[in-house]
């Protein structure tokens, strides 16, 4: 490392620690050094100082087979995030009632720039087979609870999502800006969010939005379903109930 | 600062941001600057700059109060630690059906050191008021689940825990190692645990160890119900079957 590195590494230090945080994910949850060093485009001896200050911490965990992954520590400290476990937690018994009394799919989800954030999903029992992962990010324009978050995003963010490009997953999934701003729209005039088969050719989704106690729409609630089984205008009060229960919960705890 | 302190300043950066995220707690989910840094005990213009970086990335969030939060970032990564997420998302179906046939409090821990952390809890909708949050640490020797895990503990961290001072809760709560020696080898023995009022007075826990595919004891599952309601020895063979099925289940996820 040159002289000139040296002088300002207070800057690196954290910055190459966190990229080093940024390189696990739900495909790798365990790497060796010498893979977090390749993913993390870090040298491997700077990556064996850090691995070894955050493992010390707890933020890392070595196993028997050497290769680290993300330790109980961080799970803890990420545990207090308002809008993760915070949110979760509020919300685990009306979703569980949800899913008991469907029987089918349910998503908690939160925005984070322009995509989402699953919070929490409940596999339902005889359901059809979902994708999601608790953690995982998805695209805001497919899913229900992605069309009812940018439907209430700030205007600068719906710029980007609709001018940017739109990922299509099925023959379904609608992909036009122009659209998609009409969908919007309709998504704040009825209170509730459809997405028929625009993620896979089997499902549809229903979605509605939890409010915070000052109003804003903070997350989004939504049930999955086989698509030709239920009319998704029948379960849409269902879901608005739901979500507004937990609306007012959060409402209570704020 | 000081040129010697900037020659050396790679190592402090990262000591302190660690610093700085372990100030948050189930007390104080969310601060000012000048909280942190009296919290930390860093300067506030380091706080200011450190926690400028962290935000940036997203460990942190600022409030429209100005106050800081940990981030959703924090919670995704954190979400990737098998001993946390991971486990829970395995666990959780059974922890559910637990609930529901005994509309009781459901448990989920791991040790970590000389104490437990909770990864899960169902609070039963008739049953004793429990006070665990999830990502909350517990002493090990007063809670059903912190007893079946220091009776597989290594012997270290048993005398450790043995030798050192033990948090009296109520008249019930045993702090004699003898007989915390006794009640461990009984647990070894029976393959499950009973937290007789230990806690409060009013609670009585029965807990049963989760092993994973290698025949480690790796967490431990419980219910929590009103003393003097149920016998303990009729909750045992339930927790022991739910526990089993979840240890079978993470074998098969190997």
């Amino acid at each position: 490392m040159s002289d000139r590195e040296g002088a300002t590494a207070t800057g690196p230090v954290l910055a190459r620690a966190l990229r080093i945080l940024s390189t696990f994910d739900t495909d790798r949850r365990a790497m060796t050094l010498s893979e977090i060093s390749r993913q993390a485009e870090i040298p491997v001896s700077t990556v064996h100082r850090l691995v070894a200050e955050l493992a010390a911490w707890g933020a890392l965990e070595r196993g028997g087979d050497g290769r680290y992954r993300v330790g109980l520590r961080l799970w803890q400290v990420g545990a207090l995030a308002p809008r993760g476990q915070g949110l979760r937690e509020i919300a685990l018994p009306f979703l569980e009632d949800l899913s008991q009394i469907t029987r089918e799919n349910v998503q908690l989800a939160v925005r984070e720039g322009t995509e989402l954030v699953f919070i929490e999903r409940i596999a339902g029992s005889e359901a059809v087979p979902v994708l999601t992962r608790v953690g995982g990010r998805f695209a805001l324009t497919a899913t229900g609870v992605g069309l009812v978050l940018l439907a209430h995003a700030p205007t600068e963010v719906q710029d980007e999502v609709l001018s940017g490009p739109i990922d299509r997953y099925t023959e379904c999934t609608v992909t036009d800006p122009h659209s998609l701003r009409r969908m919007l729209a309709d998504v704040r005039t009825t209170g509730f969010s459809i997405s028929d088969r625009q993620v896979t050719m089997d499902a549809l989704s229903v979605a509605a939005p939890i409010h915070s106690g000052r109003g804003h729409v903070i997350a989004a609630v939504s049930l999955v379903v086989h698509h030709g089984t239920v009319s998704p205008h029948s379960l849409a009060p269902l879901v608005q109930t739901s979500a507004r229960a937990i609306s007012r919960t959060l409402s209570g705890a704020a």
